[in-house]
């Protein structure tokens, strides 16, 4: 048959089909950090996948387009919708809606897609899940402290090694008082710390001087002028910039390189620096990230009230989840950390990856981050007359889901399938049915050959497509002795690959009889699961 | 503070928020459903919830609003997405893409939200979920028969009794067939037909009399011309809407009456008029039903070979699901069985539930349908040369949880809330994080109460209504003392409503004691697992 108009069958570009494996992993993922979540006291919540436009605000990092970012439709009263992209502006419309009627402070939890409309790249989707935790009408930075350990309990839970994540905290009460020190502090400099932000947010990604670039006087893509995409620089001064670099640069930059030897010594207390096998740095406790906090105050030309209040605050979080034992390696104070997002007000965190994958160009990259979140006392406060101090943490589930894989934590490989019945005589169908039927009923995995194909090659490939345990075959012959025949295929696969080293021919026959074997029809159902041992 | 401009905090209409109860109860309702689809042998498959337009097809039984009924939008090349509005459009895009990859038969599960841009109403919603399973490469409707039983199990599974629900088997080739006889065969009646079995899709909605009007000339929503929406007829003349109303007509509405006595003895075989406590009809089996076709095919003009096949595969599905064990109360063939979608070749399927609710207006009505199914060998053929023969049901998970609820069968309470470690000195919060930390390392479910209010009642009245089982409490006192109180708010609620008829002292003091009691601090763990019982 030819048909005039096709349509073509193709996936929109930046989203995933996924199969049984990857299905599975997800579903164990979820559950152990959703049992983390429930373990300090969060419960679920869900809201649409939609919400409209002006409720969600515009709140993301990539703000280089203006209008873009989000999937945005209007409805049939001209009202815009957009798809959420991330699942804490709809909880702060959902609090705010609901406000009276909840518990006071608000702990739930959320997980599902979240959509970005941006340009696809490799493991960089258009739709992707995320599994969120949020306290809403705690203003203490106890409930932030909570939100590390959350972090690291679920990493932990998921079976990453002690070592191999790091949560790294930081305030943007510190990031705006130095920000307000070097003299961009009021409203009408809005626009340039948010610039600024960007550029310290990609420090992990460009050399120090392209990050200079992008605080000063912008930066060419391709390294030169004229070559690539330009981004607008801050505008600020060489000094300016020189001291946010002085200051915003990683610890872990900072610490002088260390042996091998030490490093092992110090095992889990040390990470290995980027792209080498040879150099190892100490990673710096927090107490250090303090004294250096005090180095750069000294530099200032002022000191706000904010930067203090920030500091104070990140000193009571070090102290909270030093009590509860959480070293310096599992959460660590780091003024580096900004997280891209606007509506953060107060401490901001990110859980890391510290062990090292090939990167897109082959070269060995530290994983990275799979998680983040912080405090944004204002985004709840956009609804209402007042503020409502809020703070929560998101865990990136794809991105983490991959990390998982890359460290064989998950079981990624296809379940069993299921027996297949298969059909050797058509007008018998109703028969092989209730075999079926019993299997089920007994609780057994169980199918009807459904092809179209009639042979029976066509139907053990298909078996083994499945990857079933089991085949029942019943033929004229079995049917009339009252017979059905099992075919164990994992026993069966197992002997044709040893089949050449057995030599002596009784004891390939024995095999062979425990491969092919025929039970009376009433007995099918004890055979199939003694045969499957269950 | 006063702001200049506050954003309204509103879910845009049709879409819900939902709370820990109802994601409790759709978890294990999803749990229960997957476990059976896995046992008849599907695997699961996930695609975005966005796909190209014309990848999805127009196939929503809304075509009186043309163009609406789906969510789309422009992608940044110009190329129109749309949210999903089933899950079968998607999985006819996945199977063609990837048709050489998978195996045939593919038997695949599916779950998800899907997108309607309709109007909402009471319990029409534009954002729902469906549980889907599909069998693609399978023509045999031995997969159509395994369709009906899997519809059946499931029911059971979830804890519907039997009797309280029905699936309901017809034909669309049955359909085609008639409509055939009566002269609107050809491609030139495409639209007539649709209008068709629209109309007669309404069966249960409208009277007779209302159906004939939608046959022919048409129908005001009013009841009389010019009052409401009109909905234009088929254009059919009197004699072909008589003939139509006769044979598509549900065999249940056709049987006789009988004493509620003799519907009693064949408890579970009749149904419940509707809107009746005194008027039972009994219940026709499919053999009956075969039987009304026969006197159908005399009546008509002509029988086309559709119908002759059609009333044959019927035949089948009947023979093999009776052979497993499926009473007509079970799986029954219904002529009256239309199911929407445009794109049904063969066999079609729902399941309703029988039982009576309160209808909008107050009035008893059925249930209705909390699922369908059926054949559709053409649609992923509009993706390739060849037609490819499927088919497949679709649980309305909504709908079916109301449903359960109704019934009783979900646990439809919020779970125990979290142990909650109260704040009475703000100065030693990081002995209180302490302790919930050790707690939660023992598996227990523990928070720290975070909010701002000091008050001793004000974090019990937070532990009410988180519904925690426990408080513990560390005053300075208890501090000194190196000891620590927890408060069983269990029975501590259980004391309170039985105080007035306690009027021993002695014994009221040690009920109170078993209230509220002291224990050293180095025990808390121990003894609030002995408390929970755990």
């Amino acid at each position: 048959m030819s048909k005039s108009k096709l349509t073509e069958a193709r996936r929109p570009r930046g989203l995933e089909d996924r199969g049984p494996a990857a299905i599975e992993a997800t579903r164990q993922m979820l559950e152990t950090i959703r049992q983390v979540y429930e373990r300090y006291g969060f419960e679920p919540v869900e809201t649409p996948l939609m919400e409209y436009t002006d409720a969600l605000g515009k709140f993301l990092p990539d703000q280089d387009r203006p209008n873009a970012g989000v999937f945005s439709f209007q409805d049939d009263d001209e009202q815009w919708l957009s798809l959420r992209y991330d699942l804490t502006a709809p909880l702060a419309r959902y609090v705010a809606e609901n406000f009276d009627k909840l518990p006071k402070p608000y702990r739930s939890y959320r997980v599902g897609p979240v959509f970005r409309n941006e340009k696809p790249g490799p493991g960089r989707f258009r739709q992707f899940m995320q599994f969120d935790a949020d306290t809403v009408g705690a203003s203490s930075v106890a409930a932030d402290a909570e939100n590390c350990m959350m972090f690291a309990d679920a990493m932990e839970a998921l079976g990453i090694p002690r070592g191999s994540y790091v949560v790294k905290v930081n305030n943007r009460k510190v990031l705006d008082g130095i920000m307000e020190a070097i003299g961009i502090g009021g409203p009408e400099y809005a626009g340039t710390r948010l610039t600024v932000l960007r550029a310290i947010d990609k420090m992990d990604k460009f050399p120090k001087e392209e990050i200079g670039k992008l605080l000063t006087v912008g930066r060419w893509e391709g390294g030169e002028v004229g070559k690539g995409d330009f981004t607008k620089g801050a505008g600020l001064t060489t000094d300016q910039a020189n001291l946010l670099l002085s200051t915003f640069a990683s610890g872990a930059v900072l610490a002088p390189p260390i042996s091998k030897e030490v490093a092992e010594k110090a095992k889990g207390q040390v990470l290995k620096l980027q792209g080498s096998n040879e150099t190892w740095l100490a990673m710096p406790t927090s107490g250090s990230a303090f004294q250096t906090m005090e180095i750069w105050i000294k530099k200032l030309p002022s000191v706000p009230e904010n930067l203090r209040v920030g500091i104070d605050e990140l000193k009571s979080i070090d102290e909270l989840v030093k009590k509860c034992g959480y070293e310096d390696f599992r959460i660590r104070i780091d003024p580096s950390v900004v997280r891209g997002l606007e509506y953060y007000t107060g401490p901001v965190y990110e859980v890391e990856l510290t062990f090292e994958v090939a990167g897109e160009d082959g070269k060995p990259v530290r994983f990275g981050s799979v998680g983040g979140g912080g405090r944004y006392d204002g985004l709840i406060g956009r609804f209402r007359e007042e503020d409502v101090p809020a703070t929560g943490i998101s865990i990136g589930v794809s991105r983490l889901q991959a990390a998982l894989t890359h460290l064989g934590k998950l079981n990624a490989t296809a379940p069993q399938g299921p027996v297949v019945v298969t059909v050797m005589d058509r007008e018998r169908l109703a028969e092989y049915q209730q075999m079926v039927s019993e299997l089920r009923n007994a609780g057994v995995r169980a199918e009807l050959y459904l092809g179209d194909a009639a042979g029976f090659g066509a139907q053990m490939k298909y078996c083994s497509r499945r990857n079933s345990p089991l085949a029942i075959i019943q033929g004229s012959d079995e049917a009339a002795k009252g017979e059905v025949q099992i075919k164990d295929l994992i026993k069966g696969a197992v002997l044709a690959a040893e089949a050449k080293s057995i030599t002596d021919r009784e004891e390939y026959l024995k095999r062979q009889a425990e491969v092919q074997y025929s039970v009376a029809r009433e007995g099918l159902v004890a055979a199939v699961k003694k045969a499957l041992g269950v």
